[in-house]
């Protein structure tokens, strides 16, 4: 191919420079909204003290796409997925392209989402050990050519390890690990009575979300099962940190009110940046100043703020 | 239950007067970007003439669920779905919830939407006749407490019929109909070589398509076999009208300048106002006024339409 043009990003490798645009990243982190992952920005740059120049702002890359929403903080890209796998899945393929386009190495994926717990309150973090279908099988089911291929859902043990160790004991809600189920529907295929149609008794819903806890699903969502299977094919380490948003063993309905909903989104939101910041901590890219706040140091960058360091010291 | 919480709508059968708000909807529909759907709600209310009170504008009435888009322009809602089948179910799932809710009878669905042409150039607008799986199953696959069910994913004849009628001969481009296969995946599952995996050759990919064309499916697109199952079970009647950006008989990535691709997602739109302007001037709810532009008469500004008639004529 002469160019590679990313449709759904409106990005293209004959239209952008991508190794200037995005060779510095090394997190890509995705979630289900724009709004979120807007939030999600504001949040890594304020937590890795990353600065803009003066009189600019966060704008979104792929704004003329109309489909998803990304945004860049020195390292970090925060991009929303919408819902579902295939939504994920087109926004994976087009990713992993982009990296390898932008000649970034070892790069880190996050799915940053929100979930229906089973067994765990509404406000709980769960972390994924691996995502599983429906029917409880490890595997994203990719239909090629017609003809049914499988690929497994894996996501990282140490990541998931590391990330579940950032828990803070002070944290006012649990941190927990566990098989993640992924649907392809929230209604039905999640075993909810209150969908537009339902053709089971509250009986045979209950008897199911029980041997699915039994099997150690501790969470349900709709995007797991694809971001294990593409980011693991592709070799990406990756993991997936979801809020519960209801125990799905007491109800169907999201009940909370609004802000109690918004808060509990913040706390994936908050290990992922443990992660990011420790993570830049220890490669050295990360300085506390003498406030206690910190300042990101971008490779290009590094000159710069060191004789600021200098100056300030 | 005391409510019904839709929640991926932001609105509720407790919060809000549902039969007030959306009691004389007859027409809804879905497209795939909120930008795309916004464009469509300002095209359709120039169309019938809707006029909005001095001093307002469309809002985006499902704003702050920061998922799917909504506007309302008298009896048509015009929402945004997304991309893939998980999106447009759970849409579904609660659209229908909300016209059970608002007493709506008989209400019309309609998709406008993208998708590659098999043997259709780019810019050809294609009526689905019915949706097919990536096997060439006419159905949609649900697993439901973990079991696979199985769902007619029809559309109606008749609907398809009388879209096509409405292709005007004198349109610079071509109307036509047939099988609409839709896919979990964009890349792989369409056999596009392009993708970040491909395991299958150029020659591969080639059988798979021309058999496919062989079999009737003139389309490829990622919703239509969701929206067909699902309107289909629950009694409605619904019609998939796309416009294919590519002839994927020829290639795989979306080359067409924006501008074109812009007027290109023009023309499906046109066909479903001119099937809307025909049924409310059949039901004598639009009337050209005497500079030839129309005016819908909503049933509840009835009264006051005609009293304003009376005084132009």
């Amino acid at each position: 191919m002469d160019q590679d043009i990313l449709y759904h990003l409106a990005l293209g490798s004959g239209s952008h420079d991508l190794v200037e645009m995005f060779g510095d990243v090394k997190f890509v982190c995705m979630g289900g909204t724009p709004k979120r992952m807007e939030q999600f920005a504001y949040t890594i740059m304020a937590e890795i003290g990353h600065k803009l120049p003066c009189g600019t702002t966060l704008q979104d890359i792929s704004q003329f796409s109309y489909r998803y929403s990304m945004y860049k903080v020195g390292p970090v890209l925060s991009i929303s997925h919408g819902m579902g796998i295939p939504s994920v899945g087109i926004l994976l393929h087009e990713i992993i392209k982009l990296m390898y386009h932008a000649k970034v190495r070892e790069p880190v994926f996050f799915r940053i989402g929100t979930c229906g717990g089973i067994g765990y309150e509404g406000g709980t973090v769960v972390i994924s050990e691996e995502a599983v279908d429906g029917a409880l099988k490890n595997v994203l089911d990719v239909t090629v050519l017609g003809k049914s291929v499988q690929r497994p859902a894996k996501l990282d043990r140490r990541l998931a390890r590391e990330l579940k160790a950032l828990a803070d004991p002070e944290d006012p809600y649990d941190t927990v690990t566990g098989k993640t189920m992924c649907t392809y529907d929230f209604y039905e295929g999640q075993g909810r009575l209150d969908g537009a149609f339902c053709d089971f008794t509250e009986a045979d819903k209950m008897e199911y979300l029980e041997s699915i806890h039994k099997a150690g699903v501790v969470n349900i969502e709709m995007e797991s099962l694809a971001f294990a299977a593409l980011t693991h094919h592709a070799g990406i380490k990756a993991a997936v940190v979801c809020v519960t948003l209801l125990d799905r063993l007491k109800g169907d309905q999201v009940l909370a009110p609004k802000e109690v909903l918004d808060e509990w989104q913040q706390r994936p939101t908050k290990l992922v940046c443990r992660y990011i910041k420790r993570y830049l901590q220890m490669k050295g890219r990360l300085s506390l100043d003498g406030h206690g706040s910190v300042a990101v140091k971008s490779p290009r960058r590094f000159k710069l703020v060191q004789q600021e360091s200098e100056n300030y010291d």
